[in-house]
């Protein structure tokens, strides 16, 4: 071992060489161990906490003060991602997370049942010379030539023996010995940029047996696509170990839903897999890179067909892996899922699909007359960016109602509150709003212009700079609001681009449907109550859930959904909105509270 | 090492344990030496002899008496085959074939240089946002899907970048950096029974620029198809190890030509193989036992392009595997490929094509009408169950002439004659015929019936048993005429059935064309002066030689030959000479050297 090699012990996890002179974050890295870190270790997010239990140097406290409570600091608390270890040192990590809510379940339109992949069973039976085999029936009834696997093993039956034909979209991809028609299974999967989440479902009977999800493991190089995608251009093998590091993890998944079903991977004949454009690029290895610069291009749209080995995916050999298409860099097909899902391409309505994330997607579809647009709405609304937000897990704050002499709060777990998550902040400054404790630009009022007692009380004043205390040392900060404003904004211009776009008014819309994981937390009062959506929609909010991972339910299950997601991919116009006229002066009136006049 | 081990040393070749039980033979093919044995091992071709230096027992020596001279027995010449060596023992090997004539060049008719794998050089260019890039263009224009790598490569490309789409029936197969338009090759390769040959060629110019060529390593599994058919139905994993035997086979010939001509494996694009059903079957690692029982069914027969990996041949995994399609069980992708060669499918004549080995192969096309049959001649046209045959080799007879005080003969690179091989076997019994020592039934005159003493000398009387004297020890015996009958019996009698199915007679066919490395050393004289060609065709006859290669590289060289070899499976027919009314009887008159009156 070197000089300048020294061993770090992570209590509970192991002991690993490291280089002197890493940051502590990129050491945890390399050995595997995951830690929170939103920002990729930039040193702006002061997630990645961990506790050094001995070998602590204090060389840059000052830049860990932002970040940590004197409390903390005293407890040898520090940012992994600042903290450069000089000698050996132990750790233990901090648990931030207990267990993440994650939504599995989503709203499936009615279908039916007709898969890809279907089985056949036969018996082989050799006639004279004047006609065919079987086997030359087989081989000649293929378009496409078999592959040789499937030559060799025909070569091997004999008259009489019972086999099964596997057929995947009428081409013959494997041959089974005896009658294995009732063992047809298949896999569908939602990768999304914070989860992953894979249902175990029976293509003969269309049920999910089970489902598993994970924390997308590529958090550890940036909680956001665009950390993530300059990783992947920046880092030697960086879109090598993006892709490795979510294939990793889908193995894992796959393997726990096959054996915790006594399901053998050879019986997983197809997958379909849904996800926004950059994880699909990330997935199949493919450069992001110009997904992340003007023009935003995709490399590739079209759903596509890969076998589980072009993936490195430990099933087996012969498994299919669809993913569905994507609209363009914004609009991947977690949106295109979504859209089938929500029959936007087939309504004879006028339906208004969100997606509510740290990006929100959104289709509006005039009777099968589909645009689509992608805002910006940061991290906000998911609880990073503010000041005690967290994300939704147990002792997260998810609602909060300002009565007249308290604030009652609801809280995951119900567990004593460590922070505010999404709903929960947007509960909050909708309640701020209600209770007239901003002004409609969303500015906190001074004690002094307020009237009611309580109220005053729970407003902190720091010079000019104002906060509102909800609960102990949980706050809501001018700051916070302000980033609200700016993620509802984003989201409500998008909303009013594309009604513009249809000659279409809130009013004329029939059915607005939210999707996604964050977005089912969102109450609809406190989506009209910030002003992110007209109270025109107040009565015609529908929450479809996870409608990523459902969408690829269907594609799994009825061999029709993956034409209608063409359709969606050919028929779904795309609007820029950075490129639109005055989209500036439209986003700067989206950020008031009141928006009555704007729709 | 157990009680029954012990050792074999073979001289210049290392030593290797065995188990005592097991016949020479076995031991030695399953330690890789390799040892020629036509009947596969049965005892009765006499072929596997060896030396036994120490430890010879002589426990069934008779066995041994009817293949070895009294000579061979002293030096302790023994067959493998038959000795079971029952302690340590040092052997040392026979070399029977010093450099076999291995025919590598054929006639190549006229053809356009148009290849199916085309390279373009390109420079990368991206475009506003309005239009699509070179990348979406390429991804576009692909009608299936393109394999990932590709996808992962072209995400890499940076504007400007130069690079060459390599291109196979206008499929991407795959991208590669700067221009690389120069380097375009290919490998034709025709696989026989007992010859493989490759040619390297490169396809911008269509030049041939090396060929190699090696002995089928499936000769120690047996001599003929039939008894590798054997070997691969019932050993374990025989179709395995006779496929490997091949490919391994091939590997070393494709590497010695890319380093002999320093040319990467990478730069190999396409492969096109033309070779008998069998061979084709094993070499696709397909069991062939459909092949060696009624009805005779190949397991497939059209022409199919394969992936270097499918085979495990270790050149670039993008590399296309063409083989060429056959006909029937007995009607390969070598006689095809002459087909091809031969302009059989668009001839504005009447030709017949026969390729002459171990089995007969012939076609008859009347105006491109087609009909194929094919004849067991065995294996004594090409010198094996000859009493003095031996292959065409170095010090092989291969011509001779009975003049009338001498026999005059030529002997393969002007040694010390050992045997006699086909062609010369062949001009032997026609000399006989030509100088009536033998009568029209084949049967070799008495003494007292000749009047010329010359001949009367050189005949030997054993009793009823009659031979002829070559030279020294090498003679014909009444035994090796009758075989030689059976063969010319068997070819004539399908060419004569398929004159009949097409209404025609000797005079009406046009041309002959005699294909094959074997077929190329008979002389037409011969062929008539045996009867096994009708006087008709003396002027007619043309060699094309290795046409079973000439037809790999056409398809190589020039893409509308795939379709021109796909015309003669799908229009040639075939005539089962075994069921056909009255054969046997056609048979039995095919054998007289007199057959002035059969067509």
């Amino acid at each position: 071992m070197g000089d300048n090699m020294s061993i770090l012990s992570v209590r509970g996890r192991g002991s690993f060489d490291f280089e002197v002179g890493k940051n502590l974050l990129s050491i945890l890295k390399k050995n595997g161990i995951m830690i929170e870190n939103p920002c990729a270790g930039k040193g702006y997010c002061g997630k990645c906490k961990v506790q050094i239990l001995e070998g602590l140097n204090d060389d840059n406290l000052q830049e860990h003060r932002k970040f940590l409570s004197e409390e903390e600091i005293k407890k040898g608390i520090r940012l992994s991602c600042l903290y450069v270890p000089k000698n050996d040192i132990s750790i233990e990590l901090i648990d931030n997370e207990e267990k993440v809510k994650i939504l599995d379940k989503g709203y499936l339109p009615d279908f039916k049942i007709d898969p890809l992949v279907k089985k056949e069973c036969k018996k082989l039976s050799y006639d004279s010379l004047a006609t065919s085999s079987d086997i030359e029936a087989i081989l000649k009834s293929e378009k496409r030539a078999l592959p040789i696997d499937i030559i060799r093993k025909l070569s091997d039956l004999e008259e009489g023996d019972i086999y099964t034909l596997v057929k995947y979209d009428k081409e013959i991809i494997c041959i089974e010995d005896g009658d294995t028609t009732g063992s047809l299974y298949g896999f569908a999967v939602d990768i999304g940029t914070t989860t992953i989440v894979a249902s175990l479902i029976d293509l003969n009977t269309g049920v999910e047996l089970d489902n598993a999800s994970s924390i997308n493991p590529q958090k550890n190089y940036g909680l956001d696509v665009l950390s993530r995608i300059n990783y992947a251009c920046k880092e030697e093998n960086g879109t090598y170990e993006l892709s490795k590091s979510v294939i990793d993890c889908l193995n894992g998944l796959f393997e726990e839903l096959c054996i915790n079903n006594n399901i053998s991977t050879e019986n997983i004949y197809d997958i379909t897999i849904a996800a926004n454009t950059t994880m699909l690029h990330l997935l199949l290895g493919v450069n992001p890179k110009s997904l992340g610069v003007n023009p935003y291009r995709p490399i590739f749209k079209e759903g596509r067909t890969y076998l589980s080995e072009d993936l490195d995916l430990k099933i087996s050999n012969k498994t299919r892996v669809y993913c569905l298409p994507s609209v363009s860099a914004f609009i991947g097909a977690d949106i295109t899922a979504g859209a089938i899902v929500s029959k936007l391409n087939t309504t004879k309505e006028r339906v208004l699909f969100i997606d509510i994330g740290t990006n929100g997607e959104m289709i509006l579809s005039d009777n099968g007359k589909m645009i689509a647009c992608s805002c910006a709405a940061g991290p906000a609304l998911e609880g990073m960016n503010i000041t005690c937000g967290v994300r939704a897990g147990v002792g997260a704050i998810e609602g909060i109602t300002i009565e007249n002499d308290s604030v009652s709060i609801e809280v995951i777990g119900d567990k004593y509150p460590n922070g505010i998550c999404g709903s929960g902040i947007l509960e909050a400054i909708s309640e701020l709003n209600r209770r007239n404790l901003v002004n409609k630009s969303g500015r906190i009022k001074k004690k002094e212009d307020l009237e009611d007692d309580f109220l005053k009380s729970i407003i902190i004043e720091d010079g000019k700079k104002r906060s509102v205390v909800l609960v102990d040392d949980i706050i809501i900060t001018q700051n916070d609001i302000r980033q609200v404003q700016l993620a509802k904004g984003a989201i409500l211009s998008g909303i009013i681009s594309l009604s513009n776009h249809l000659n279409l008014t809130a009013k004329d819309i029939d059915k607005v449907i939210i999707a996604g994981q964050f977005g089912a937390h969102l109450k609809v009062e406190s989506l009209v109550g910030i002003g992110m959506l007209p109270k025109e929609f107040e009565d015609k909010v529908n929450y479809i859930g996870n409608s990523s991972k459902s969408g690829a339910v269907l594609c799994l299950l009825d061999k029709s959904k993956r034409e209608e997601v063409k359709d969606v991919l050919d028929n779904c116009g795309y609007l820029e909105l950075s490129l639109l006229d005055n989209y500036e002066g439209l986003f700067a009136k989206c950020l008031s509270f009141d928006i009555n006049k704007l729709l």
